[in-house]
């Protein structure tokens, strides 16, 4: 089976490292296995290290990143629940509509995709809707670039006594999550972003005020397979591990060799790599005549626009074809008008960063 | 990372083959890349060998077996319609549950662990259930051993204008799973059993008349990961590729090749290997004075009874320690007093058989 290397700068996957496929091909062990249980606890451990918190209910939902969205709403909310929702690009869209189909009234607070809310109109929307249980922002809107600030957020989310929901699929391991600190209620990511390990399993984390809420459900979790009242009897780590469902090992391998990449080089010194590599794209798009499209960039993920008279779908076939490279499209509003280039992980390197600006150079001709 | 070499006997996973550790590490390729789409579809046509089907809709979940039962499940049913679900061990329980959690009213079918359904039990359940739409059945119950024969049931079932939900888990590729010629309307399966790929994955596949019921659907399915109305974009082989989450890569190359082993072997050798295997493992098993427990067991996993006086953990641990083989433990009522031994896939050979008998001599003792 032949499969190409390609430099993977498009919104995720981003280019796994030998040393996590390595570990992702290793022997496969049941999921019972007493060394394959050390293995577990210890992603869970590095886990909350990556995430900064001290949440005990800590680990990976075996599937991949969207199903940490799903994880954290079927568990938290119940239907007939009410829930404010900040919509400013796909992916709080998709976290309205997993809200829905859980049952959920949701409230939209809906802003220009590429903008990012200010505590004002956060404020205002609490204000507007006393009942809500829970408000969902996404941190990393992987569909245009917007980096979201939360911590002043938190606070007036607190305040109204409202649970804090966030996405951070784009963020963790490329930009400071702090979950503690933000007091960030639940949150979901991906492995294939920021961490550079495969897609496949979501991490996870929840505060103790929504353990408190999940234990005082007055109904199951529409879900079985994610349902933490028993997900969290395997995952806990204490006492016996009661069978759920037949964990994803391997992938649990990769994950455990990707954190481990991501704490030897170290949180602070990781996020300032990947500030340091987005200037210097920025610099170097500037000069090819290119601008950002949202107003508060990511450093993880660059939304720019495609400039005028470029077609879309030639230049990328072209760094694909000509330089194994992978850059994303546009979705949703800026479909054939924005390109996504990832800078996560592994993938972001001066390498690959003054690579792509060679080869954009060269294809926009 | 120490990982010791199991040899993997319990109900899985089942011991994946270098060939196929070796695909899982290939390079990570993104998820549109039209190299893995190509990749994708040739393991959706390798599925639908496997599952002896022509059914279009054939692919795999992107998550581990029990998955598949949500997936199928959250589909085809809608809250406030009937099913029959015939429950005979745990995964019949499960589908129970699964089932309500999607709004189902449950008609259960029980009759003792280890035993299976006749026709007339069936036929009878039919009959006092006219308002159900489908009726859910293991075909190989991973809990007891039990072998359910599926052809005249699926007889009935049609007869009466049901749809027919089968768990394959642990029979895929190791058992005659026989989708079209039995007419199943929708089947799950996962990957760590007689495919021998890692878990992570779930294949399932839908009969025409199965996606004609989803498509007619009055409101949305519950689940946004698992909703096939938005899976199928992706999935079917044609047309646009559209988006839906970003599909676990290197877990699709484990089965893209793990499936083309089953497919070199063939499907008739391969069912002819398991059950020499055994019908060998069952002879040695008596000469120690051990016997069956379900009335007619699976090749793939037999569940047999513990001799009294003899301590169920000490041996396991024994086998997992002195010889790196485990084996699986009761489930439920047999907790304490049944072993469960898998013959899988690539764990299925006659060195592994001869191997068991022995070890199993030796710590009896």
């Amino acid at each position: 089976m032949h499969i190409p290397e390609r430099i993977l700068m498009g919104p995720g996957p981003s280019t796994v490292s030998q040393r996590v496929l390595r570990a992702l091909g290793s022997p496969t062990l049941g999921h019972l296995d007493p060394r394959y249980i050390e293995i577990m606890d210890e992603t869970c451990v590095k886990l909350r290290k990556v995430f900064q918190t001290q949440n005990q209910l800590t680990f990976p939902v075996s599937a991949t990143g969207m199903a940490g969205m799903e994880c954290v709403v079927t568990n938290l909310m119940e239907p007939g629940d009410e829930a404010i929702v900040c919509v400013n690009g796909v992916f709080g869209s998709r976290m309205v509509d997993v809200m829905e189909r859980a049952g959920v009234t949701v409230h939209k607070l809906e802003i220009e995709w590429g903008r990012v809310f200010t505590p004002e109109q956060i404020g205002e929307a609490l204000d507007r809707h006393p009942g809500a249980k829970a408000l969902g922002i996404v941190h990393a809107e992987t569909s245009t670039g917007a980096h979201q600030p939360l911590e002043e957020i938190s606070r007036l989310v607190h305040e109204a006594g409202k649970l804090l929901i966030v996405d951070a699929v784009t963020s963790l391991g490329g930009h400071p999550v702090k979950v503690d600190e933000w007091k960030i209620d639940a949150i979901y990511s991906g492995t294939q972003k920021c961490l550079s390990c495969p897609p496949g399993l979501a991490p996870v984390s929840f505060s103790p005020a929504a353990v408190e809420v999940i234990e005082q459900r007055t109904r199951k979790v529409q879900s079985w397979y994610f349902d933490i009242s028993m997900l969290k009897d395997y995952y806990k780590g204490s006492g016996k591990r009661a069978y759920h469902h037949t964990a994803p090992v391997n992938m649990i391998y990769a994950l455990h060799e990707a954190l481990e990449i991501v704490l030897e080089e170290g949180l602070e010194a990781r996020f300032a790599r990947h500030a340091r590599l987005h200037h210097r794209l920025r610099e170097g798009l500037q000069e090819l005549g290119i601008s950002y499209i949202p107003e508060n960039s990511l450093h993880t993920l660059n939304c720019i626009g495609i400039p005028d008279g470029v077609d879309d779908g030639a230049v990328r076939a072209a760094l694909l074809d000509a330089y194994n490279i992978e850059i994303g499209a546009g979705l949703g509003p800026f479909a054939g008008k924005a390109w996504r280039i990832g800078l996560m992980g592994h993938s972001a390197t001066q390498a690959n960063v003054d690579l792509v600006l060679a080869a954009l150079k060269d294809c926009i001709g």
